[in-house]
């Protein structure tokens, strides 16, 4: 029997890019946490570590880190083998007590890889996600344009619906956020001309970071793919009641 | 001719309840505030205010708060008055060369009050908007359940939608978000119904605050008016392609 404390998971949310843009709640687990794991590419960059980088430069003494190599492809199996392997990492570490974070690009939950870890481990460990700041709102931000009013309705689809699915939300609601938007952009180009509304669409690529572009011409745009951290967002232009 | 610095108002988002979930830029920024603005209640109660008071506990010496008194009313025409009011008082520090902060629950653009201020002084004064943990992530982070993966779509919607609205949305999109439910919580029972859904829903009020509830059995919540700040959760129980 082992007297030590139970460990904890920790699902992480950073925000958008801006190292600002991590909550206190954020920074004290990063700093608190016995390993730190996240995402990263085949030559090791890690856009979450890096946005947390501030905080992980005051870590408590002996802290670990796990790097994620995650294949980019769209073969599902192999991201899910990734997902297995690192459960089974985390889950030694959390019986031995030990908290773990696992740092998340924007929120943990929206649109997150963290769903992934999630459903692998929370029937067996305890686990605590900490919201962050998602590209949606951090959109609306840089715009300084309100992304919903009271009586409007919003809907958030991706470059992953199909052209119907696109067409329809943007018809059917007042704003509409078009994430993953890097490879669609030309069939969400079109869509937006389907359903009438270029001329409330504004354009952003690289949120908060060094890179960061945004077009609110989103004609003066290239029918052509674009990175995958890039988003639309439509809003009515001529809002009803102002007050 | 005046050689004082610019004003600029701040659009702060304070998150959801949980002084922990403020970012460490609105912590930043209160602190350094020369006015701080918030909206209260007749009895001079913020909610905002009391989410950001620890960094108000740290403000720099001077430092003054603009409580703005916000009548509880349907008629906009009262909210319009008020928020008239307060940018001229708002558009008179900034002409000084002043700091204003205005506090946000939430996010300040998503469904804000923030909005009511921007229309009215961001052609004339430089705004910034620092976002901030909106209810519908920390709905999520809450429940410990991912609100939308990667093909699928999520919509927010209020109680202020018509009841063909609210079952629309619930059969058109995989994840719904419904936000200020407390006076229209019979007709969202009877709408999560018609779409077939209850059992996909989850109901939740003051998030992050000491009162938190959460109701995972929504055919347990009686059908009556409940709180202000509520909302409910639904998502899809069986869900695709796992990985």
């Amino acid at each position: 029997m082992s007297t030590a404390q139970p460990g904890m998971l920790y699902g992480v949310g950073v925000g958008p890019g801006d190292p600002e843009l991590l909550t206190l709640k954020a920074v004290r687990l990063i700093r608190n946490a016995d390993r730190v794991a996240y995402l990263a590419n085949g030559e090791g960059r890690s856009q979450a570590r890096e946005i947390a980088r501030l905080a992980l430069a005051e870590a408590k003494a002996g802290q670990q880190e796990i790097p994620v190599v995650m294949p980019m492809s769209r073969d599902r199996t192999l991201a899910n083998k990734v997902y297995d392997e690192v459960a089974i990492q985390i889950a030694q570490c959390l019986r031995q007590g030990e908290k773990v974070v696992f740092l998340c690009e924007g929120d943990p939950l929206f649109f997150g890889s963290f769903a992934y870890l999630l459903e692998r481990l929370q029937d067996s460990y305890s686990c605590h996600v900490v919201p962050g700041i998602s590209s949606v709102n951090a959109a609306a931000a840089t715009l300084a344009q309100p992304l919903t009013l009271l009586k409007e309705s919003f809907a958030v689809v991706t470059g992953r619906h199909t052209d119907e699915q696109l067409r329809q939300t943007l018809q059917q609601h007042d704003s509409v956020v078009i994430m993953k938007a890097g490879e669609a952009r030309p069939r969400i180009l079109a869509a937006l001309d389907a359903a009438g509304r270029r001329d409330d669409a504004r354009y952003l690529e690289y949120i908060g970071r060094d890179n960061q572009q945004v077009e609110a011409e989103v004609a003066q745009l290239p029918a052509e793919k674009g990175p995958y951290f890039s988003l639309f967002v439509v809003t009515r232009h001529q809002r009803g009641d102002s007050g």
